[in-house]
């Protein structure tokens, strides 16, 4: 067996499609995001600002978060040291899930080390818990959704993106007796574009189906706490199972699900992904706690956060560059092509101090390879006029096309 | 469809079968380990000493790994912002991923958020890299490693546990140009039992077989630099991917593989589990640097933590009590019950302040059920004795065996 020829076709695979990844070394500096240190491959270090990163409230340099993790740290130490079953259960774990529950109007939040292992080990286990239960979930769900739908074999159904007619057909084939749930996305981070969290509430009452919404792109920055889309839309109480993050909004890392007393002693119960790893570090959970209640008041920063997606939108539109706008601060710019789109990215990189990673498949589908900028409240207005006018040079330089490929 | 019905089912049979798991809410305080506080469910708080942790060196403790952590937040704030190929690759990610190579003496480190993730990650992504792969598998591997293996319904054939023989026999059948992988742990952790690791190159040298570690409970404390049980037998060569822990003996957060360039590189392309997350925060990546290079040189603790589990076991056999010894630092009391198990886990919480968590089914078999002690630098003789008087009154008053359930 000749393992290396395997490796090398795996990798070369990527390098001829053109979506070979490189890691950029990046270090933000805390009080000065989005600025950060690139520290180049030869060693040497440049100034850039960040443009692509999910602190999208910067409330990862938030004094409230930083001091509540360097206190844990000095009362409680580096790491949890267990399982949350065998001694890694600690007042800051259940002081965040407390505040989490309260956040969502649940009885119940469970903490995971992700929201991508909350996806996963929750939609894996579900079936376990309904046995024939069958997953009707939305075509571009995150990949941590998918895997864990896949995982045990349960039965699936897939509905096309957001298509409500579809899910309905899907809906009607199935017995009426059969344990049913609906997985989708409030906002879908490629795109930036919302689910229709009603209608599809609206058609799991009337199919008697679980819904279960992941807020990962939404949570601390809609709803008048920062619960999310549901929040906002006064739907909060029509979901079963919400999922968010503490990385991304929160600043911190660290994921869970917010649900009823019953549903979450289950999964706790029943997941393997929850029970058997180590739970996440006592200063972690701390800091977390700081920003979750930071963000059920702070309505001002999430106005600043909107306002600033909606002006980086009017100044690139203005320029005719293929934005696509759902309304939310997720701001994809379409280039369609893999090596172009790598090729912008290091342009800006290199000429301009910019940086924004390529996205490629499969991330989102081939033929719309983009960049993806997240614009927030520490983008101030020189760095936004930097980006515009990089971005206006670079396409006029590249004889890209303008507003053809917008959504 | 009655959704709540089912999770009573569910949760029901685990209190029929006496294994629901209640958490106990436990603080360690930094500088006094292994003393905590434990919270009880009434609101009081009660002094305790932990007995159950996986901060095997107290190392969650210590002024290096604090101080860095400290500094880390400082200097690039509270978590990493972004998924490792946006945004969210550091300085601190690189040196930890150089830190971690260096240690297994392998070209490439990659890391994960967890030990758990790093296992499910990479077994369910090998089989996309060498199609047709069959993964052999030891019957006790960790839930991680069994996730990962059965995830994609790859091919698999599980051995007897520490079967050679039947390993061989397995190997035997299978044709000889199929890509093979023999998966299995060093020290498994609930017998504290090793894995014959040399005896296992050999097999995979003979039939062309990857072999693929889990060093979990071992990397920190076996071996003259502290990377497990392939360095202390000097087998580490022998072995294409490590998995290890920075969670327990490193005493803070996350997981990884170390490997050759190639293999880490094809991971690092092809995992969603590495992929599609928020990457470990720079403070954390911080202290499990200072952690790894400091138990790189401090034999003495390493030496330490095996005269404290040598004590510890020769005490409890001079009492009679049924403990399993394979000579690793792991002191498991079998029981046999999960209901007595439980009940001695809380009378020696209750009335000794010592907290042990009972071990039940799935994560032993049923009928084995145990408590698992896990001595450290940091339990004194005081605390030991305490704990043995406890357990030997305990035992008596309990009317329960000795030496005869001992493996
Ligand atoms: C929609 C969605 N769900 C889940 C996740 C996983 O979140 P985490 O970074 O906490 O694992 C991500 C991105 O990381 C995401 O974009
Ligand atoms: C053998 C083994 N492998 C992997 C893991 C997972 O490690 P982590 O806590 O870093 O997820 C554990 C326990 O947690 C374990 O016991």
């Amino acid at each position: 067996m000749d393992y290396i020829a395997h490796l090398d076709t795996a990798i070369g695979r990527l390098h001829e499609e053109g979506r070979y990844r490189t890691f950029i070394d990046i270090e933000r500096r805390r009080g000065h995001f989005p600025h950060a240190v690139w520290r180049h491959p030869d060693g040497s270090e440049r100034p850039v600002t960040v443009w692509c990163g999910n602190d999208y409230l910067g409330m990862g340099q938030h004094p409230v978060v930083l001091e509540a993790m360097h206190e844990a740290i000095d009362a409680a130490g580096a790491g949890s040291g267990g399982t949350r079953n065998i001694s890694g259960t600690t007042v800051y774990h259940k002081a965040l899930e407390a505040e989490l529950a309260d956040l969502h109007g649940k009885e119940a939040a469970l903490l995971f080390t992700s929201a991508y292992i909350a996806n996963d080990a929750t939609l894996s286990t579900l079936p376990k818990l309904f046995p024939g239960l069958v997953i009707l979930s939305d075509e571009l769900n995150h990949a941590s959704m998918i895997e864990g739908i896949r995982r045990n074999g349960g039965a699936k159904r897939i509905f096309r993106h957001n298509d409500l007619d579809h899910l309905r057909e899907l809906l009607e084939a199935l017995p009426a007796d059969a344990p049913k749930l609906i997985a989708f996305e409030s906002i879908y981070s490629m795109d930036g574009d919302f689910g229709p969290v009603e209608a599809i509430c609206d058609l799991a009452d009337e199919f008697g189906a679980l819904t279960y919404i992941d807020e990962v792109h939404a949570v601390g920055m809609y709803g008048p706490r920062g619960a999310g889309v549901a929040e906002r839309d006064r739907l909060m109480h029509r979901i079963d199972i919400i999922n968010g993050t503490l990385a991304k909004a929160y600043g911190v890392m660290g994921g869970y699900i917010a649900t009823n007393a019953k549903m979450a002693d289950a999964i706790r119960s029943y997941a393997p992904g929850f029970i058997f790893t180590t739970s996440l570090p006592p200063a972690v959970a701390a800091g977390a706690v700081a920003s979750v209640k930071h963000l059920k008041r702070d309505q001002a920063l999430r106005d600043d956060h909107q306002t600033q997606a909606k002006v980086l939108k009017t100044r690139l539109k203005g320029l005719g560059m293929p934005i696509i706008d759902h309304g939310s601060h997720i701001v994809p710019l379409i280039v369609g092509d893999p090596v172009h789109t790598k090729m912008l990215s290091d342009m800006l990189l290199e000429d301009h101090g910019i940086y924004v990673q390529p996205i490629n498949f499969p991330t989102v589908p081939r033929g719309t390879e983009r960049l993806r900028f997240t614009p927030s409240p520490v983008h101030g207005p020189g760095e936004i006029s930097a980006l515009v006018k990089a971005l206006d040079a670079l396409w006029s330089h590249c004889a890209l096309n303008r507003a053809e490929l917008a959504g």
